[in-house]
């Protein structure tokens, strides 16, 4: 089942709503503007994965639109009331996607409405993270200097607007993929609709983490980011970008990264077969599934 | 007040709700991810302007998001029943906003949330019509040849995914401005954020009326459109870009057209004064007004 919870200044933890109901209004600009911000997160046995990190990257998205949400305090609380539910009614479930979404709200109410989602991890979603993916690079349409001057774009703000980004998987899926990874119009690799593009080299006894340079205008990538704390531990070479579809061709593994589908393998790009490691695979994949 | 008609087969001319209500899903793709499209048409009189233009639009955008929306009859049972209720709650308003929106409904569904909303024709859009708009010219990221080579970027399709052009909008008045003209990267002129670009030159008695080209990604204008089949059974020639901005700064006058503001005269663009027009803005505002 699914669990809703709204963030509500008269409910300290939050106000427990049935998700079976409708919650919102019509005329929130988050349904007729696309006009707001959102996380998802991975709960283990009741516990938030990486909290800090999305509740960092909402307040910076929700700087990004100008938009005033609630503290990290009152959502922090509101997902302990929703994982609270939702332990109770799915006992079984060890997983869980938490979602935090914040819309401007009603049009000249000035009040944004947020509200925190629980519900299980997709099937499908595990399905593609065991069975690796298919992937096309898809244009994204704009130079990866464009963020840095027009900051009316939204690049790095996790925006409720992600009808191109749905569009995308679509059009990929229709072409046989399962995935995208978005190409800036001068030639760079920006990242996945949904994820973070990843990629190892293991040569001479070096091996190197590399993704997208974050200036590019593409989103900072909370797994991303925990990872590299993590690999440079335990003696991984990190770098960043700027990257060009041949470094991911020449990869000895590539990866597409993200908070609920974690670690998921790139098989093949625009139909060519890619290098694939499952040791690296495992080794990386450990330390993703220690993140607090 | 609001009127909100819900698109129901059991319904046959939509389902009437109480818009102070909740009448949306949380879990809604339209509230989640911008996943939908929408229309915005003027009703003069209990009567929508152009509404075969735009259920066509609506009906091309729904194509190119690959969503299966209701058919035409019963976007206009649902449009006739709003302004019943509407005519019936406001009997002194001859003019009202009504707005057709579709989402992909809630996940995994398959099936699209359709609704009709009528409200009143906003204070502040009526002022800029009067008062005329200082304008900033923002780039839009796009180079003007992507839309044809890209179709996962929806560029000719009026989406819920509008947060980028309300940005603009907060940035333009965060400048103290109040519209904007996107440019492509490659500069050419393209549209606003909610609206068509227009320009006149009225030289040795031929008078030309011009709007950027559609092929360059632009939103296709139903008033725009409308306004120059009107023009030309008045003697106008007429041209379609490509338009740089110094062809707006040359112009005898300029304007932003769109269904409800209808044809609003740009005074300033990036704080150089344009040539504006009373007699031409009369003259056009004229035909504009008896669109049907």
């Amino acid at each position: 089942m699914t669990v809703l919870v709204f963030l509500d200044p008269a409910h300290d933890d939050g106000r427990l709503v049935d998700a079976t109901q409708p919650q919102l209004l019509a005329t929130d600009l988050g349904a007729t503007r696309g006009d707001g911000i959102f996380e998802s997160m991975l709960a283990v046995d009741g516990t938030p994965r990486k909290e800090q990190a999305h509740l960092d990257r909402l307040a910076s998205s929700a700087a990004a639109l100008d938009l005033t949400v609630p503290g990290a305090d009152a959502w922090s609380r509101a997902i302990r009331t929703g994982l609270g539910a939702f332990a109770e009614a799915e006992p079984d479930r060890t997983h869980a996607v938490v979602k935090l979404v914040a819309t401007r709200g009603v049009e000249g109410a000035g009040q944004a409405t947020a509200w925190v989602q629980v519900a299980p991890v997709p099937a499908a979603t595990l399905a593609q993270r065991e069975a690796g993916l298919k992937v096309l690079f898809l244009e994204r349409g704009y130079d990866s200097t464009v963020a840095q001057r027009a900051p009316w774009l939204l690049m790095g703000a996790k925006t409720l607007s992600y009808a191109v980004n749905m569009a995308a998987i679509r059009y990929a899926k229709a072409q046989g993929a399962d995935d995208v990874i978005f190409t800036s119009s001068d030639g760079k690799v920006l990242e996945g609709p949904t994820s973070t593009v990843l990629l190892a080299y293991d040569r001479d006894g070096r091996r190197t983490l590399l993704t997208p340079q974050l200036e590019s205008g593409i989103l900072a990538g909370t797994s991303q980011s925990a990872l590299f704390v993590a690999a440079k531990e335990q003696g991984w070479e990190l770098g960043y970008g700027p990257l060009e579809p041949h470094h991911l061709l020449e990869a000895d593994a590539v990866w597409l990264i993200s908070s609920i589908r974690l670690l998921a393998p790139v098989l093949s790009l625009d139909g060519q077969e890619l290098r694939t490691s499952a040791a690296l695979t495992a080794e990386l994949t450990g330390l993703v599934e220690r993140f607090v």
